[in-house]
């Protein structure tokens, strides 16, 4: 019997285990796979104290971290959520008063070859965590939308050159975006174009478009949204936003009593979706948990 | 000309500065000086990545790395903000487009011979943050409050013993936690007692009270509240929060076009004050702010 079961091994999730350790809390983290996508990037460097770190050495530390302090961690998927009196029935096994859903989000691919080889070798799906990173190099963006336009506007100030690549007629994004886009000589808008392979060595050197040419590119920014791992909190009928992130209260608590949510899935800090933020939502949620569970005993 | 002065040289400051400058934007902080009231505290064991570090060793390592950025950092206390055209004139010198206040917040203290000695030295102000380093000591809490209240019934988990000194007649925490209180062996409530002195060698050993008696601690947390930095805000006509601090939205912005608060000083983060959301409120700020200055160009 546990007083939370956080779901997901994020830094959402293990910042909430950190917090609920340290109010000496009875958690258990399940996490599919601990690390969340942060686990995947090459370098973090906007994470302060760190000028620099792979996202896998940081969230081992994370997790050490977590650990030390007490922290259950099994390595679990979560299928089942079923109500057992005034608790939580997790998996058929795990009995708990509070949940804390830390599931994430997961970055759209292009499902192409190549992909999955050169994803943190030249292929990002962060443009503010990896910008900086292509310094003077060729890049390409591929999407449409406000992120897409943001992502080029924010390359050009790294990169020599920038191509949005789009599979339709034009950019989607605001009239002002793109109007910036199409006065800067740095910038050059592909469209009517898909991308259907990824090639390279050690790292990525090119992509193959659909009529069949090859094109140079050292660096690719996939910006074709996100999907939010929703699909506990929709079995759970958690209230989510139109675009399927589950909505919180600045408590985290989502519309259902006992049960918060923190981190890329849910919709505070602006959705900004930073390892930053998620950590901090993990703490709040956390803490707003404690204060709950000491007003009610 | 600048595209924001950062006021503030804490976490939320610095994080602020981290991102704008992975932005591309021209940014300068402006603080008294660097650290934030974090850089006071012997140890941080909360902030996801550090097992433990000593607050001023981990403020060294940010500020490092905003400066690494290009972060231009400047020790000046900002004392006058005017508007000039469209943009605004700090101290009569720095123009800015936009401003980030970070300002923080000063716990509130005792004020009494020893404290300022003895500070990190066994007197905390943030038992979320130092509750798990008094393992089987003796510990007093000084406050009546819910925030009082739940100090000592975290720190009855790790403490031998907890008493709380209280000023008045009765604590005037919740009812429930008042209730626990009273039926904890482990937390006495000390009553119609004030704090004259803290005395000790190396770390603090005991209290006087205004009866003259001495009273043997090995720690004491200070619980009675906290002053926001307002006066900035004030001048600049803010929209302030029933307790002083600056209300702002979901993208860190305060009341005032182009005026982003962030960190302690701000509502957000459920005001819990902790420096992983100081942080992600920095960043959350930055962006808010990149994403405004490419819309209006």
């Amino acid at each position: 019997m546990y007083d939370i079961v956080i779901i997901g091994g994020g830094p959402s999730g293990l910042t909430a285990a950190i917090y609920a350790a340290r109010y000496k809390l009875r958690i258990l983290v399940l996490a599919k796979q601990t690390g969340g996508t942060i686990a995947e990037a090459s370098y973090v460097c906007n994470f302060p104290g760190f000028k620099s770190i792979s996202g896998f050495e940081f969230m081992q530390k994370v997790e050490e971290q977590a650990k030390t302090l007490g922290t259950e961690l099994i390595e679990e998927e979560v299928s089942e959520i079923k109500k057992k009196g005034k608790n939580f029935l997790i998996n058929g096994i795990y009995e708990s008063r509070y949940l804390i859903l830390a599931v994430g989000t997961e970055r759209r691919k292009l499902n192409v070859p190549g992909e999955k080889e050169f994803a943190g070798k030249g292929i990002s799906y962060c443009f503010t965590c990896d910008a900086p990173f292509f310094k003077d190099k060729k890049v390409g963006v591929v999407g449409g939308s406000d992120a897409a336009a943001m992502a080029a506007l924010l390359l050009r100030e790294y990169a020599k050159k920038v191509y949005i690549i789009y599979r339709k007629e034009k950019i989607r994004a605001e009239p002002i975006l793109v109007e910036q886009i199409l006065h800067d000589a740095k910038i050059d808008v592909i469209t009517n174009t898909i991308i259907t392979q990824i090639k390279g060595d050690n790292v990525m050197r090119s992509v193959v478009f659909n009529d069949g040419s090859e094109f140079k590119l050292d660096g690719l920014f996939v910006e074709i949204g996100s999907n939010p791992h929703n699909k506990l909190a929709e079995k759970l009928s958690l209230a989510l936003d139109e675009e399927g992130y589950i909505v919180v209260d600045k408590f985290q608590k989502t519309s259902i009593d006992k049960i918060y949510a923190a981190g890329d899935i849910s919709t505070n800090s602006n959705k900004f979706r930073q390892v930053i933020t998620a950590c901090a939502e993990g703490a709040v949620a956390a803490e707003s948990i404690y204060t709950q569970i000491k007003k009610e005993k």
